[in-house]
């Protein structure tokens, strides 16, 4: 574990002491998806600002659009740390225009239904060019995120290609089947049509990115936010090393349930869930991560989970976990810290 | 020569004449360059409507800028003749915006120098994208003419790379040299820096694009439209096989003159003629050509230009040859229609 020695004036990281003292950085390392992973990441680095926060990004959401290499999750979590987010949406760019999209539409270009904006598609551009040029996704990412400056280390979890794909039937009648990428299901048909089954491409041969493994080893506590636990958390885990790194560090795991009374907080995380036979509860998400986690939150009005969830070896704890605003989101997070040093010195 | 039986009914493709009478539809073929090319096709499409014009697109413009294939001079011709050029300045988009650039410039992207639209940017993202997939640029250039209808047949002169070079000084003080890419020296230098000798890089190992040679041998009549003759006409020219087939195609070859008064007509074609030790004289660029020309054609206030041009063959006039308007544009292209019709009876 690396210290700082803060000097008497009370300016730089650690919190205030007295002079001489050696105060530890609190190194956290989280997983995250887009949206509720972002929007947590944003009351964490509230509740700790002086912590070193590192992010491992699920890049399985990626997409190649118009020939741009899209990152969704990656530039959700820059652009909302990084104040550019559209905060309506929680997504894309703030005050964001379509003219490259219309024009487009004009010459009758593929995939309308993810529509890219000007300025979200100049972080593409700026992507897709140095991928081009040989640069992993990794250092491509620390490139833009020079611009951002989102106050954490965005590493994606693997520079290496992982594409979740859905299956679903190929038409009304047979049993037929067709597997077609998240984003379709989830962007072009509002995850309606129901996913049998949900497959990682390309999860068995990644690597997880230069500094991942080192982020979760080292860390003081490692925390799983409220994201989709199926097609966000899921697929980082499913990146060979990553799950065994996170079991076996020495830090505290706890994890934030994205499921609130038998529904997701936001997104159709109930659909991806249905798709590999978990309930929508916040239970049972808590055991999807149970061989990994010291504790979980769940809502106070899931407070009876918190039982079932201890069975299975994990502290439980029920608190408000609607992140309706910067307040009641960093206390979460302060709620998730409070746990981690709880379980911690058990 | 093909010719196509007009009905009775005056509709279709050639004049209205009576039942029975069999009508030529006059082929044109023109190689174009830029704004100065565009303008005229224009015109000539006023001029001549149920003509059956092929442009040979100058296509050593062409820069890959952000990772996308821009063709600046193929572009200009489809918007122009499409509709949807921007007429206060004879290139881009009308109604542009660039909000991609911007972001582009806060990412602190290289090239900010040339400045890609919204707009004109969904052109190349879908250029290069069909070049990606394997379409050679004749094709895609088709694909982008479905969309904009520009009633001519628009076919690079090559589907190979070839870029115009321009060699100019290293420094201020050595006889050291450096070849920087012509959008560069145009675009970023404004042609300020002289240009020591322009190369056309992939020139002599290029191929003409499928239909070139064709549209030039059965052509009824050829154009050299008042394009900058070193940067446009000069490396349609210079793919192999192209000056060969003008030279040796039964229709007459008319070009009409980029320089009045000793002037550009616009841009910076005099610094590009000096660049190959050519006065900057209607006359000057008719010796450029003068071994494939049968007419050509000198402003009004060029008059005594044309004995010099007569007396190396070409057949000379003097006509208004500023482009102001719908109107003149039309009379220039009428006039270099009828000088063709003069030097095909001789």
């Amino acid at each position: 574990m690396s210290s700082s020695g803060v000097s008497g004036t009370g300016r730089g990281r650690g919190t205030v002491v007295a002079p001489g003292t050696v105060v530890a950085v609190l190194r956290i390392t989280a997983l995250a998806g887009g949206i509720g992973g972002s929007r947590f990441l944003r009351g964490l680095l509230r509740a700790a600002p002086d912590a070193e926060v590192t992010v491992i990004g699920n890049t399985a959401d990626d997409i190649t659009l118009h020939g741009l290499h899209v990152s969704p999750d990656l530039d959700t979590v820059m652009y909302t740390l990084g104040g550019g987010i559209e905060e309506s949406q929680g997504w894309g760019r703030a005050g964001e225009t379509f003219a490259v999209a219309e024009e487009l539409g004009a010459y009758g270009a593929e995939a309308q239904w993810f529509t890219l904006g000007d300025r979200d598609l100049a972080t593409h551009l700026v992507r897709t060019q140095m991928l081009a040029a040989g640069y992993p996704l990794s250092a491509v990412t620390e490139a833009l995120c020079d611009r951002w400056q989102p106050g954490v280390r965005l590493i994606p979890m693997t520079d290496d290609r992982v594409e979740t794909h859905v299956v679903v039937a190929a038409g009304d009648d047979d049993g037929a089947e067709r597997a077609i990428h998240f984003q379709e299901w989830w962007v072009r048909l509002h995850a309606e049509v129901p996913a049998r089954r949900i497959v990682l491409v390309g999860a068995d041969q990644a690597k997880p990115a230069p500094g991942v493994l080192d982020a979760i080893a080292t860390a003081d506590v490692v925390l799983l936010p409220p994201s989709n636990p199926v097609v966000s958390i899921g697929p980082i885990l499913a990146v060979p090393g990553i799950r065994d790194a996170v079991r076996a560090t020495k830090a505290p795991k706890v994890g934030l349930s994205p499921i609130i009374g038998g529904s997701p907080v936001r997104g159709m995380a109930d659909a991806a869930l249905k798709a590999i036979g978990v309930p929508t509860t916040a239970a049972g998400v808590a055991e999807l991560f149970a061989d990994l986690l010291d504790g979980w939150l769940v809502d106070t009005v899931d407070a009876e989970a918190t039982a079932t969830v201890e069975a299975a070896g994990v502290r439980c704890v029920a608190v408000p976990l609607w992140m309706t605003g910067p307040d009641t989101t960093a206390a979460m997070a302060r709620a998730a810290l409070d746990l981690a040093e709880e379980v911690r010195a058990r």
